[in-house]
């Protein structure tokens, strides 16, 4: 059962950066290319990089700020700031909302900049690119986290086409206090190496010893479940958790966790009621393919992917009633919870509410573990 | 508790058509072009079809007629018929094995001609093409089947280009006695209509009008599933069942069931534990996007994709603890079992001995309906 002292801790919520973000920190001679927000001439904002309108049906519309709106609103088209719920980007406004919701602490993501902030993989101007990665770092600690620095924990992200300034940024977060860094669940769909190379080795190593978890949020990697081309979007949405079991066949049959022992992984919005299934199947397939002579690369022999999934990854979920009922399977103590405000998967102001369901039979242990302890433990967030 | 009344059913196996099906069968005109087995300079027999050689690797390798071979046998090596296990080509044979294995009865899938009969598809002469669809039932029905009426199931293919002559080879298996057609889960993928337009309209008019099953075996729409390219392949034999959660999403966020009030699908190879998982998740976006305005394809307003899948779809699995574990969400009376013989995710000699640990703690009326009752319903196969 919810109990009255359970605060709730959500591990995926989402910041619409504000048009000034960026132009608050960037050096003055980067400004005009760097992130702004411009006015058109239908009276619309659009974000504007490196000189180019990007498209902000995604950043800025009802789909992305859906906190609130009726579901006939919610569409692709584009909101004004000022229209806006100002909790989507005001950290003190967001405040307000979460206590409408029943939520203690957010753990969020970027938007503008993307998920794992993959905006400033595609710059043109890396050095620009490196400055605005630094920047919304600093919104996040400074302005962000620090209207409530026991309320917000802060999500970094990285510079993903430079490991020495990747791991230089993993450092400078982790000496800020972080412990959490959004990373790309699919990096090969992005042009980076997968995690079957060598690729990620010493990032991994540095977010290993600054005791970094990597939040792997879907669709951080870009990469779509395969359907129909012309099937209905609810196709999309549906399936996009299942991007995430993909990203995890990629991690448990690759070096990845056998190399970095402490590493830590966040499943983020994939719900966790198809966990179980996938353990299952990851140790069957494991079980005979660790002894097939098809592959070049040979698939590590001792640890079972069950066992990996265990040490390594943690599930998190909105509104999953299967995935709670299963939670002994999953690991009572690798589950987090998630609120996606102001996303359209998210429940406000109703999270609350919805999580009594979810726990109306749930012993009180299991549910303080899985809506704060756990996320204290994962994001190195004591209670204060 | 899996008693020794409870025949199984296996309703997922392969068939490796031997190497006269064709030529036993085509006119004289055509044998030449059909398919058929040569030698090679290097002693290898390979298939042939309009004059060119087809790639073997997973009909006649090790990898494909896995059952009996040790693990590091399993490659994707040719092996000559007369290396092969008879029970893999040859009806008596396979009975003989079968008996082995404890399974009293299968349906089973094509391999050289592919899962759905897709390698007929890519035929250049689709009159050629058509013939060896209908020689390819006609062996089933005559051939395979005739060979033990009791125990074998017979599952067709049908013409996937032409939508008359589909409809007629509905009708003349239908007219033989067959309740199964082998159909691919992404029809889009292979350059045909996906689910959401009217292009299957008429043949599945026809076979919910003659009741027959259509049953998707994961991979027989050639969808494979999004991981790195520079995967081990245990990645994607790992996730493979999750492109029929693809195939479903698509399936019921299509017009098809709401056409269709008889149809049935029944999914095979893909496991059944993310059944529940998908599920809910199909209900809570359907729940949403029934009122979003961004798509030119409404959404059916009034039944729940839960209703659908309890209605229209059937839930397959080799070896599934976590599913059947939660098999009440999914419906006792919508699963089915299968060895999968001889294929490499198939237990043989082992598969009774393994269903019995499956069923070592339920109900002996839930294991009657999973393992022998609703593939006689699903198929129309009354015990004789």
């Amino acid at each position: 059962v919810l109990q009255s002292y359970h605060r709730l801790i959500s591990v995926d919520d989402h910041i619409i950066e504000h048009p000034l973000v960026w132009q608050d920190r960037l050096p003055q001679r980067y400004r005009d290319m760097g992130p702004k927000v411009v006015e058109d001439d239908d009276g619309n904002e659009q974000w504007v990089f490196e000189g180019d309108v990007v498209d902000s049906s995604q950043i800025t519309s009802g789909l992305a700020v859906s906190a609130g709106l009726d579901f006939g609103e919610r569409t692709f088209e584009t909101i004004r700031y000022e229209n806006m719920r100002p909790g989507a980007y005001d950290p003190n406004a967001r405040l307000t909302d979460m206590d409408t919701d029943g939520v203690w602490a957010q753990l969020s993501f970027p938007t503008f900049a993307r998920f794992a902030g993959t905006r400033f993989l595609d710059a043109k101007d890396k050095q620009l690119a490196l400055l605005c990665v630094r920047a919304y770092n600093d919104f996040i600690f400074d302005e962000w986290c620090a209207a409530a620095p026991d309320r917000y924990i802060p999500n970094c992200i990285l510079p993903l086409w430079d490991p020495t300034e990747m791991i230089k940024e993993v450092e400078r977060c982790a000496a800020r206090g972080g412990h959490a860094i959004s990373f790309p669940d699919h990096p090969h769909n992005l042009g980076l190496p997968s995690f079957h190379t060598d690729g990620w080795t010493s990032v991994f190593s540095a977010a290993d010893a600054a005791q970094q978890t990597l939040c792997m949020h879907f669709g951080s990697g870009r990469e779509l479940p395969a359907t129909s081309p012309d099937a209905p979007s609810a196709v999309i949405s549906a399936l996009m958790g299942q991007t995430l079991f993909n990203a995890l066949a990629d991690l448990v049959y690759s070096p990845t966790f056998h190399r970095h022992p402490g590493i830590q992984v966040a499943l983020a919005e994939g719900g966790i009621g198809w966990i179980p299934y996938a353990v299952m199947r990851l140790d069957q397939v494991w079980e005979r393919y660790r002894y097939y002579g098809i592959d070049g690369q040979e698939l590590e022999k001792t640890v079972p992917p069950s066992q990996l999934v265990r040490d390594h990854v943690w599930g998190c979920f909105i509104d999953d009633p299967v995935g709670i009922e299963q939670r002994h399977r999953i690991g009572v103590d690798r589950i987090m919870w998630e609120s996606d405000y102001p996303h359209g998967d998210g429940l406000w102001p109703n999270s609350r509410r919805n999580a009594e369901k979810t726990f109306a039979d749930i012993p009180d242990d299991d549910v303080l573990a899985i809506v704060e302890g756990n996320a204290r433990r994962c994001f190195h967030f004591p209670d204060s």
